[in-house]
């Protein structure tokens, strides 16, 4: 196992996930966030924001890179890749992402709107078998076959040309044409139907930002494609915790912030009552 | 009448209350603060936050100056003061804060601790009949007369100093000496126990940071000392939103903030339904 153990976890690198991780490291506790780049993110691109206090009148990209700051400064490693699978484990976490896993106490969720995108018709059948969400663990085992990459995060491309580089047949489809998709297949991925038309393949790769969170940790109760949580922020399942944009609307910094503080304060309370 | 009318009132200058300014300023409302002097309060004189993204690392003093001039800047008009009344008057509150009133289709409560604090025995009876909370409105009832001013808050002084100089004669208390309070009297204050000590007065100025808010507001449903919200921060009120410390622990300036955002978007919302 590459990867390293942490009292809490945090997936998401947004205003959310670097909240709850400033709160966990003032409790003390081993604390990283792993998530996508957040400087790729629509915050990032969001021209100017009036309404989180203390930095008002800020860009999006000015005020994230001063969140991060904070994270560097406090020595908080930050882990870029996406969390494809989450196993409990003798009461902790083993979270896979990319090629490496990492164990925590506890979870907290906080990958934004992404992480409440619904799987695709086929999508959580299939995977694991012809469904794949990371280019870099499973492309080799399509050597010189025929796979489809839906590239729906910012990164997809190197994905893409990793998967060609390998010796992979690659269709690619953005976000913009990957629309009413269906995979086709009873035991393994056979097709792929992209906007009414089908296409012979082997594989899909899904490149989301972030996989959708009851996929990630299955019996995850959602509600409206959001993570249903508590007033501390806990989620249906014990140890995992919640915050900011994926339990639903207002889409808002103050309040993902406000969440990934009460969110961090319950996962301490949790990681401590496990501990005796 | 002097003062003014907004869309939506907040009752308390910390980070709660400037968060939800804010986010009310940014859906068009009008709006105004109306609070003691945050560079006062507790909060000013803390060392260093270490976890209120984008300016962690940062005293209480810094923090607080930073978040006044997002306010500032946007021109949302700060009124130093104490609410000592609140009536709901044709669908809309009336506050009275010092010697002006205030109209607001919509109310924010977000004081902080000291707006949870317990009234002492006898004073909610007594209040209006020798119980004050503001000493330059009530005052001159007093020339002449022996008062007792319980100085709980920063500015006290200032009033004791302005009751001996229209003639009262004052016995002041500090928070420090005011233990064990009981206010006296059936139809009107006759005396005041301090700490097992009996004063004959005629009035008793209770001088806190901000007035218990189920005193402010009578009907204002209470658990623990803390008021009660739902999800949108809505109390038991129509109308009446609540928001930070007041509505309960932990006491942190990111859930302040997430919570003062949450409760303005909720305001926003009741002002709307109720324009139509």
């Amino acid at each position: 196992m590459d990867g390293s153990a942490f009292d809490i976890l945090i997936l998401g690198a947004g205003p959310a996930g670097i909240s709850a991780a400033l709160t966990a490291r003032a409790r003390g506790r081993s604390v990283a966030v792993l998530g996508s780049d957040p400087m790729r993110s629509a915050l990032a691109r969001a021209e100017r924001i009036d309404n989180y206090p203390g930095l008002s009148g800020m860009s999006g990209w000015d005020m994230l890179a001063a969140m991060l700051g904070d994270l560097e400064r406090q020595g908080i490693p930050r882990i870029t890749g996406r969390a494809t699978a989450v196993m409990p484990f003798h009461g902790r976490f083993m979270v896979s992402a990319e090629r490496d896993v990492y164990e925590a106490g506890a979870l907290i969720l906080a990958a934004g709107t992404q992480q409440a995108a619904r799987p695709y018709p086929g999508e959580t059948k299939l995977l694991g078998r012809g469904v794949s969400y990371c280019a870099t663990c499973d492309g080799m085992l399509y050597r010189g076959r025929r796979v489809a990459v839906l590239g729906l995060s910012a990164g997809s491309e190197a994905d893409r040309d990793f998967l060609k580089s390998i010796g992979c047949q690659v269709l690619y489809f953005t976000g913009t044409q990957a629309k009413n998709i269906e995979i086709q297949g009873e035991e393994k991925v056979t097709g792929l139907w992209v906007n009414g038309e089908e296409y012979a393949v082997d594989g899909v790769f899904v490149l989301r930002d972030a996989v959708a969170a009851d996929v990630l940790l299955p019996g995850l109760d959602m509600s409206d494609g959001h993570i249903t949580v508590g007033p501390d922020m806990a989620t249906s399942v014990p140890g995992v915790f919640a915050a900011g944009d994926c339990t639903g609307r207002p889409y808002q910094i103050a309040r993902a912030v406000g969440q990934g503080n009460i969110a961090a304060l319950a996962a301490d309370r949790y990681v401590k009552e496990h501990e005796k």
